[in-house]
């Protein structure tokens, strides 16, 4: 019975400067090195072996990727990127400092922004530098598809067609998998796996560089979960 | 129009014991890192954008295609990795340092193995534990496709579909594409784009950590190359 793994990008520059960071594309810290190292070696020290590796289009996520595959021996597993793996989108708040956020718009629609299921952030405009249709990793997107803004269930929207249509078909031929995303698109699926909640998902925190794993019977239903 | 550039990975570990490499999958020196590193950035003053890359299944070729990527500020681009694009396969004398072999074999049958076009080098056994079949990235090939040892025609020869099938009809799209490979594939493209005959072929040697860029017309016929 195959198996999946999931493991959330290891701390980013901009985590450590408390700022909303949604698609930015900010690199690892050396602490978020560390513990992408550290989660390889606790896979590997599991004897967990993967078929097939998907992460986002976002550097801080490949980069916990490649380095967890070097520990585990297995940089030539086959990788999938894509954009639907990609953290929430965090609008016009990207790039701004959560704490000065919080005391511009108040405490109370800070909490709104960042833990409601249905209440996206204020959108971007398109001719912002921060539009991801200016970036060429979107450049293949349906400008429908490129948001402006997410609110949590958006993330879940754009995010589950590629679980369904790609990720969980490898997983009912009997491969393993491991999953390499954000705090919110991994929230997502776990929702999805443990029938949370819209209530348990908005309290469901997901640490940095710790896997966790799933036990999957043959119909992608999970019999077991732990992490590493 | 398109381009393609080529890049051999940095020195390995085995490069620099003066071991048959082949399929063995060593690591890069901190010097191939350097080349890795290097090769990016030379590609980067140039102002290359890629579409894709290619690379094989050995980590020396994975991890140079990474770095240069990094530098590129390219690490989202969609990666494929095959086998077809590996090293030419040494037969039993992976792991065997090269001027040992010299005067064990002597130098003229040392020449022939390394530099002939249809001369293999002796065969491994499929209980040798260098057999390819014992290793979990080779499980979904045919037996017949696992070699035991390989001529420079071998090797040709299973990388060409992977040229024709795969990476080509990028290039007929208007794809710009970046193969991280080894001197043999590399060698083997270079004789199909430059028409050269097996003779030249034979005598051409490929740089480490250098990037050669091919602009390409719309059918994918080379119109100049050079090295960065």
């Amino acid at each position: 019975m195959p198996y999946l793994a999931l493991l959330r990008h290891g701390e980013s520059e901009w985590n450590r400067k408390n700022l909303f960071t949604g698609w930015t594309d900010v690199d690892l810290t050396d602490t978020g090195i560390s513990e992408a190292k550290n989660a390889g070696q606790l896979m590997k020290k599991r004897g967990l072996h993967f078929d097939i590796a998907y992460t986002s289009v976002l550097k801080r996520a490949i980069r916990t990727l490649f380095l967890s595959l070097d520990e585990l021996n297995l940089l030539w597993l086959p990788v999938k990127k894509s954009w639907r793996l990609n953290e929430r989108h965090y609008g016009a708040l990207q790039g701004l400092n959560k704490a000065e956020t919080g005391k511009k718009y108040g405490e109370d629609q800070l909490k709104i922004w960042r833990r409601s299921y249905d209440v996206s952030p204020p959108a971007l405009t398109r001719d912002d530098q921060r539009y991801p249709g200016h970036d060429p990793r979107y450049a293949n997107l349906d400008e429908r598809e490129i948001p402006l803004t997410e609110c949590l269930k958006d993330c879940l929207t754009r995010f589950f067609p590629y679980w369904h249509d790609t990720i969980r078909p490898e997983l009912l031929k009997g491969k393993n998998v491991l999953i390499v995303a954000h705090g919110n698109t991994l929230r997502a699926l776990e929702q999805h796996l443990d029938s949370l909640t819209n209530k348990e998902l908005l309290e469901l925190n997901i640490p940095t560089g710790k896997p966790l794993l799933y036990k999957l019977d043959n119909d992608c239903n999970p019999i077991e979960h732990e992490y590493l």
